[in-house]
């Protein structure tokens, strides 16, 4: 049983006049934050913000790119080719790291957001067109991928450094990729469940699907949603449990 | 007289199926690059085209960022915080600096566009916040003034590096701003008249403004607009004198 | 004293995955819903939904167009042609309307919205620019014009069809216009101050400027704001104090 | 054989500073132009010169609208659910009657753009979603369906009223859809060629696919692209043969 891990979660989407989110909450339990670079979400003033929390609280700054659709949250698959993603990708890298540079953090991990992440879960090739741009920007710079997933092969290909997630509160397909959101259930909102899921992960190595398969996983970063009502009930009994088993939570780059 | 120059021009203005601009003609002749960072102009695949353009030869890249206007081009005027400023400059300068950063190039200056380097020219305020971002970002990063205009004691308040402007082929106000672009002839098309300009420029130390006044102005770098149809003929004819003169023409930050 | 009003609101304000505003509760009080057209927030999504809302409740349906910036919710001012300002709102007069054919409805009105509405109260060029966009759209669609501004002047002399605003949860200053929102207490929250307000107005046809100056108005439309968190208690409270002064409520367009 | 046929052409996709297309050239060739909205191109001080251009000269005014993709000029596909579609749709169509109004013309028809364009030749749902925006809209207003495609069943079902639509200058595959633009020699430009393909089609009543095979069609309008280096040759050529063989140019709504 590892006795450390990360926990990671989605950060700075709020846009303008619109708030979304409970950041300064989240922030306290978390130890990397994937935040929202101004596509999907986010603007440069939340950017801002969210990046001085984060370094507050000693949180990892990663980038969280998605699709250039603010009226779709990133949420709608387009298609795109592999070069506009993997530039689209170094552009909003680019625009959060410099107020992580600001703060003299460097831009610790990237990890796809809404519809693209999905995609990358399935498709080698848009993987592939991501790990590319983040080892383009830096050898330093970890792509996260969903463990169990062609995203790990392409990190291998593609030689970029990366770290497997895992998720708390999402309920598994047999292939380990994510059951949608679309369908009703798919994201555990009770935080003894997701708990309990969390420690399954770490303890024994594996995640239960929806069917009862155990998925083998490798849990380097757990990832625990932000924007559900028991979010930070959820986080709250997550850490109580990694600390009663002597887990120590850190951010994913240390 | 000074022995060399900077010679820079705007780039990377196109978006998606939008063409706009000679660049690769451009790109010959100049030392500096001011690039497009896709908020009043130019996307990821022209920035990346543009930077790799840039780094073949030789030619320093710099952000060219603006208000987030592109029906307008960024040429309205949008009232932002200083806050908003400072942070929107940030963000296009870390987006341009991905793709430099994949090329090994540092990013070199940063030059406001548009209206926002109109304001720049006549408030301080406007002046300071956008030198701020620039030092934020880095303390190599070139801060580029209008000389003689309050962006230069911007820039000494703010303690950024930065050199001074000139520009070989807009009129000037007596008061060292440049002539509106909405009062016809604003813009010098005639390559001599332009070159003589510039050669006056570098050789007395001032330029003659519209209504005959000497201005005097620090010529650390030439600008020289790149989207006007005799804008080749103006170059050539530029280094043609350079060269006469025995004028290097350099990257700003060599 | 007059024996009637209409009671006017901003609707229609989320975008994609933002929510904003308790537009179901609001529009069971309110007269004439002001929506958003997708420029400075809405989008076909939301405005097809407040459409219906207003539709199911007999609620005029107007538009709020705004400035072409999201990011700043249309509350920047933009340096814009009287042209671009009059095709602007014509575009968004045109989308809303799309949703209000498709019920039934005509576009009874066009109020301006944010920075867009405020200069429109101070400068004359601007309100004919809308007065002429609305004109040009319909003879049966009623511009809004606050009451004691230029744009009543506007909308005379461009013979629009137009009806004079007050506002019950405002600051006014002595020449009649909105206090800026940027001065703390310039939005009233007390729902029985707003109330006296509306009263005052109705009873004695003019408003107390924050200098105790009284300013004369013709009220024949009053706007509430939706999006304070008083709101409801405020509409509540003008809705009881008009019953018992006998005072109907009814869209401005009947 | 028929005595009359439709031309259609895109119009007004030039944006803000970025210029597109030769319009004013090719309006003097046809009799409907297909206008851009705003979101894959077009933008309100285009679509009033575009529409007030038609007025002119006579041609039919119908709406062209697209994705959401302004980065991606409406040629990428997105993943939008029905309700989206229609609701975009809309949007569209109203923002682009407002201009038709001001000039007295009815929106006289509504033809898809780019993906989504291509994304109706084989989806029913898609198509239905669209026409149904159309119907919704006006009963007036013509659907523009692609001969042979589920289009044309959508339009059916649905009970809008509509027009079938043969390309002069794109190769077609044997079911009757378009050949990709990636393909390269998909878009036809011979003027000869062109023209060839346009009295096949109106003689015979087909049109020869790239594999010889002859696809039956219903020409009611003819659609040539504007933005192709030829486009002014190929009009003028089928103009000429139109002309000798009496077959008369008007407008689909006439």
């Amino acid at each position: 049983m590892p006795d450390r891990i990360d926990i990671n979660s989605d950060m700075g989407e709020s846009f303008g006049a619109y708030k979304l989110g409970r950041d300064a909450e989240v922030m306290e339990y978390i130890s990397s934050a994937n935040i929202a670079c101004g596509w999907h979400a986010g603007d440069p003033m939340v950017m801002e913000q969210t990046v001085r929390m984060a370094k507050e609280r000693g949180v990892g700054v990663g980038a969280h790119p998605g699709y250039p659709d603010l009226l779709g949250f990133g949420r709608r698959r387009m298609d795109l080719s592999m070069t506009e993603i993997e530039n689209y990708m170094l552009y909003q890298m680019g625009a959060l790291h410099a107020f992580a540079k600001t703060y003299g953090l460097p831009l610790q991990h990237v990890k796809a957001h809404g519809a693209l992440g999905n995609l990358a879960f399935v498709d080698l090739e848009v993987s592939k067109a991501i790990a590319r741009a983040v080892l383009r920007f830096s050898k330093e710079t970890i792509f996260v991928a969903l463990t169990g997933t062609v995203m790990v092969q392409a990190a291998k290909e593609i030689g970029v450094r990366y770290v497997e997630e895992v998720y708390a509160d999402r309920v598994y397909n047999p292939d380990g990729t994510l059951q949608s959101r679309k369908i009703p259930g798919s994201v555990i909102h009770d935080p003894e469940k997701a708990a309990q899921q969390a420690l399954t992960i770490l303890k024994e190595g594996h995640v239960i699907a929806h069917d009862g398969t155990k998925v083998k996983v490798k849990p380097e970063t757990l990832c625990v949603h932000g924007d559900t009502p028991t979010a930070i009930s959820i986080l709250q009994k997550i850490r109580e449990e990694f600390k009663k088993a002597s887990i120590a939570v850190k951010p994913m780059g240390q």
